[in-house]
């Protein structure tokens, strides 16, 4: 009997309207990542397992995807005669004493991974093609990923990232560039409102300095990143459930009165660090981004000084970034940030990173959320052609392959079915025109086209019709 | 220590110059595509291994990809007495006789596979989306694919596919609009020479019948394709060694005498097939598909009648294609054919369906040995600003970003390095333009833009500048 079709959990398949709403987005990123100078690279799907293994910690060893050994290694050790516990019908069923300890063998079965993010593989291209490349390096890469997450709405066993990276320079003048990226990107996109969220991984580690809390920074970051929710005494609350000393909690509560704009922040927060010499370092760096973000100005974009900021808090080294849709229910649609010596996991030291990811799902969410794809990206053909007849038809084979050579998508279609079916195609494909031409049409040498979407219809010679849908 | 960075054999990393490369490749097909009124899909990367395994026999499920089940399904074994016959490290080491048949387990620990081509998830892809669907539904696919093949000189282990189908729908226009699509594509992409070459199973099917060797029709046709260098004689000493019947080779001998045009080919052809009803259907479908191309005409492509051509024999049911490259040592960069009810293995019956391929890793080899590759895909940055300090750098990057805002991709160099560094990273990106402003400029409100091809050097100010890298 045949087979129900169907694919893995947590995989999509795309349809022709969802391919070109994702490309209208991969393509607005692209664009304006290589007006600043990106360059595209392309990695393999899969790694050598040792490349892959050991970089994301436990939990992403456990979602790697791995891939058993080209040419069914399995089947050269068949035909043997074969130990009765395991023929014997299989694995579930075998006494938890008799399971065999196949972790053991699984390296020998799979020595490849699928991907987990663009930015392990990347580090791994800069060492292997160092001499092939000049630093700074810019680059920018949009795959597809995999994990193997339980699938939840909005969360993919497969999809695709959109990173740009720079490689080999310390130079601040890269966070500002991203953060005009970021601002370009999605005011392109036609998002009306978003902020971009910006910290320094310096500065926490001055917070954690001058509390003499340097071992639970994150929960001192947990905590002030619900003040807008339980308010200063809720935050003191939590920092007390953490253990955190009351002298300690003294020297964080100036961070609840700060507010105005980010310059006055950072002068408030200079005199809280007045004493941490890496916190005063992250101050330097950040007060730089903003001046020379504020010297070019941006386009939609407000950047905004948020303490609480700290995704990938052992990973980031610098500045940290995250950027938020306002006005719709969704978590960050992008982040990003500087980290130091990535490339030293494959012996490469002292290059400097920065780089920031595009969440494309999450942003087609927001676009489709908010009504943004422009209506001409999913616009059906231009025109298709009735088919008449193998005479009317041959005919218009001809006229339609004259409109292709001037550029417009043009279609016959393929047989001499009932007007209504032919119609129903047209409907069904979203076609802007359908174009009669019988034997009388033939005669004339003309076209009848009706514009599907108003109804108005016209008689064109060949010349006419090219000219109204070009 | 850190590890040597390497990547599978038969995996590519692909530098920014070979995506572009590509991605110029792949616009050029994408654009002809849709043109002709096909739309885009994607499917997942992966399938459950159901829908792939037994459907392109013994030799593709061993060339399959198989992915480990997610989470590390292993993972839930271990920790129980474990046969000593396996932990007691591996594989390789056990007698033949105590070895496992692992293969027996694999269905338990891999249920999905990397995709092996786009033609069966497409199958699978029209069955699950049929109600969404409208019939004839004609997609294009663009994606990479897996094969565990043995890695050798252009054949890769990942590479890409870039496939047009129709699907339901009968009408030999699909064959037409196909070679017109063959035509377009080679000839926008400025390959100077090459042929289309087209048979017809049906035409197989009827020199099989009229011999009377219907299950030798593989070693016949292999044979006859060997005319051109072997001659006549050869040809016969072959038939002979594969046991046709003298009868039969003389039914076969008329084949090659056959020269001349299409048309005269399509009559001798007719006369020798007299006998057979479907070997008559074939050359029916054949002339309508020459008549139909004579009265739009090809560009480039020559349409070529080849009774050897006989690639996927029992894949294919009508129309078959393949494409050569003349004057370039190259198998064929094309092929394609017509296929009854491929649908049929997922339960959809009397789907008729043709398609094609463009070998996109062989047109790229041709483009590069042919030197076809327009110089512009692969041009530097328009323009990069050399950074003499802290002061000039603000100022350089505020004209860096007006540039951007008109759509010129520029860049500021990111620390006020030795010049001649500054301009060996300006060579190594191979920049069209490095623009220069110090303070002298700065007060004049000039830029000395210098061209690093031609070495002329002229002074402008922004207006200008942006007016001359527009």
């Amino acid at each position: 009997m045949a087979q129900k079709p169907s694919i893995p959990k947590g995989t999509r398949d795309f349809l022709p309207a969802e391919v070109e709403k994702r490309n209208y987005i991969f393509n607005t990123i692209s664009t304006v990542f290589k007006k600043f100078g990106f360059a595209p690279i392309e990695t393999p799907s899969f790694e050598n397992s040792s490349t892959l293994m050991g970089k994301y910690g436990e939990e992403g060893d456990k979602l790697m995807f791995q891939i058993l050994r080209s040419g069914n290694y399995l089947s050269k050790l068949n035909e043997g005669e074969v130990s009765p516990m395991l023929t014997n019908n299989v694995l579930d069923q075998l006494p938890l004493e008799e399971r065999v300890n196949l972790n053991k063998i699984t390296g020998k079965i799979a020595e490849k991974a699928l991907r987990y993010d663009l930015t392990v593989p990347f580090a791994r291209f800069v060492v292997q093609h160092q001499n092939d490349l000049s630093f700074p390096f810019k680059r920018y890469q949009i795959q597809p990923v995999w994990r193997a997450d339980r699938p939840q709405h909005g969360r993919y066993q497969e999809f695709t990232q959109c990173d740009a990276d720079v490689v080999g320079s310390e130079s601040l003048l890269y966070e500002v560039e991203l953060v005009q990226i970021f601002d370009e990107v999605l005011t392109n996109l036609n998002i009306p409102d978003f902020s971009i969220k910006i910290n320094n991984r310096k500065i926490l580690s001055g917070i954690a300095e001058i509390t003499g809390q340097e071992d639970k920074i994150i929960d001192i970051t947990v905590a002030i990143d619900k003040l807008d929710k339980v308010g200063e005494e809720g935050v003191i609350k939590e920092l007390r459930e953490k253990e955190i000393p009351e002298e300690a909690i003294e020297k964080i509560k100036p961070l609840f009165a700060m507010n105005g704009d980010n310059a006055s922040i950072m002068a408030e927060m200079r005199e809280m660090l007045a004493s941490s010499e890496v916190g005063l370092k992250g101050i330097d760096e950040l007060e730089y981004v903003f001046d020379m973000v504020d010297a070019v100005g941006l386009q939609r974009a407000k950047l905004e000084f948020d303490v609480t900021l700290a995704r990938g808090l052992n990973y980031y080294t610098g500045a940290i970034f995250e950027v938020k849709a306002n006005g719709v229910k969704m978590g960050s649609i992008c982040g990003g940030g500087r980290y130091d010596d990535l490339t030293a996991l494959f012996g490469m030291k002292d290059m400097s990173g920065v780089g920031i990811s595009f969440g494309a799902d999450r942003i087609y969410d927001v676009l489709n959320t908010l009504e943004l794809f422009p209506a001409s990206i999913t616009k059906g053909l231009s025109v298709l052609f009735i088919n008449f007849g193998e005479a009317e038809a041959k005919h218009c084979f001809k006229l339609v392959s004259q409109l292709r050579q001037a550029g417009i998508d043009a279609e016959l279609y393929p047989s001499s079915a009932k007007m209504k079916k032919q119609m129903k195609y047209a409907n069904d494909r979203g076609v802007q025109h359908v174009a009669m031409v019988g034997s009388q049409e033939i005669e004339k040498g003309i076209v009848q086209l009706k514009n599907m979407e108003t109804g108005e219809q016209q008689e064109l010679d060949i010349n006419q019709l090219i000219e109204k849908l070009k």
